[in-house]
């Protein structure tokens, strides 16, 4: 079980960025995603619509305050893992952490308060480079789940892509 | 060896997809980054940027004609893959690639022609579901290099992040 938290999301700028980590959390496997920082209505309409073309059970929702969500989620026992380059070797950690069954993976965008590193139970570092928080968020993704990360089937979809070696198929 | 072409980068819309791209591949072990569509010297020199910073050999480039990118390399004999939603799984399709030493690798935009369906060696979906060509990047990527793609050192580095349990050490 993997819900994922976006911490900071800021109107227009981080728009595609903040879609694309719901979009990625829904395709590998997570079961939701809680935005925090500015409202975007706009913005989790995009990832909802999603949804309902290609299916699957997937929540998203906004929170304004991030701080509530950390306090719900603790209380139910779910471990909190915060993608950060500044943290330990996913690598290194993974092994720990699939010992838990409930996770919440946080986030961030531009400056994540200290508040987050010292409230999680595993700050993970994929790399120690920066680079980008939706390819962090896949990669710790397909190493909590593995392979199902990438087999993962969406009931009730009303569009399905039929996988082809050139071209493109899909069924409405 | 790895090569990625950006095709269809459009200014100001995909100023931080693409840079993620890019940052992406460098922090994975991608050898260069070539990008095409709109002229965006902002957005490479922001790639160039953490480059000088964090070390590490890459090269970022610009090519408007994006058929003259793929010409060259099919002479150089490089494995073409085109990353799309709509093509063959990676995990059914990575052992066989893994045979080729030499990749391109092709991230489209909103809109691929079908050309470079045509064109390429290998169409690969990472999930046959829309998500993100930076997670689709990140994860294929991984696929190809295995373990290697996260442990990659970077020489000449100006500034070193040391990985911590919590909080923040870098070296400058």
């Amino acid at each position: 079980m993997i819900s994922i938290l976006r911490l900071g999301h800021r109107l227009h700028r981080d728009d595609r960025i903040s879609t694309h980590c719901g979009l990625v959390a829904r395709a590998l496997g997570a079961q939701e995603i809680i935005y925090s920082g500015d409202k975007d209505d706009k913005m989790i309409e995009g990832v909802e619509r999603v949804k309902q073309r290609f299916g699957g059970r997937f929540a998203v929702s906004y929170q304004p305050n991030w701080r509530k969500v950390i306090t719900n989620f603790k209380k139910k026992h779910y471990t909190l893992v915060h993608l950060t380059c500044y943290g330990l070797p996913l690598q290194k950690k993974i092994t720990s952490i699939k010992k838990n069954k409930k996770l919440l993976v946080i986030v961030g965008s531009e400056k994540v308060p200290g508040e987050v590193y010292q409230e999680s139970d595993y700050n993970i570092a994929v790399t120690s480079q920066p680079h980008s928080e939706i390819a962090a968020l896949a990669l710790f993704i397909e190493g909590y789940l593995g392979k199902k990360a990438l087999t993962k089937t969406f009931p009730k979809a009303k569009v399905k892509i039929i996988p082809q070696e050139r071209g493109k198929k899909v069924i409405d």
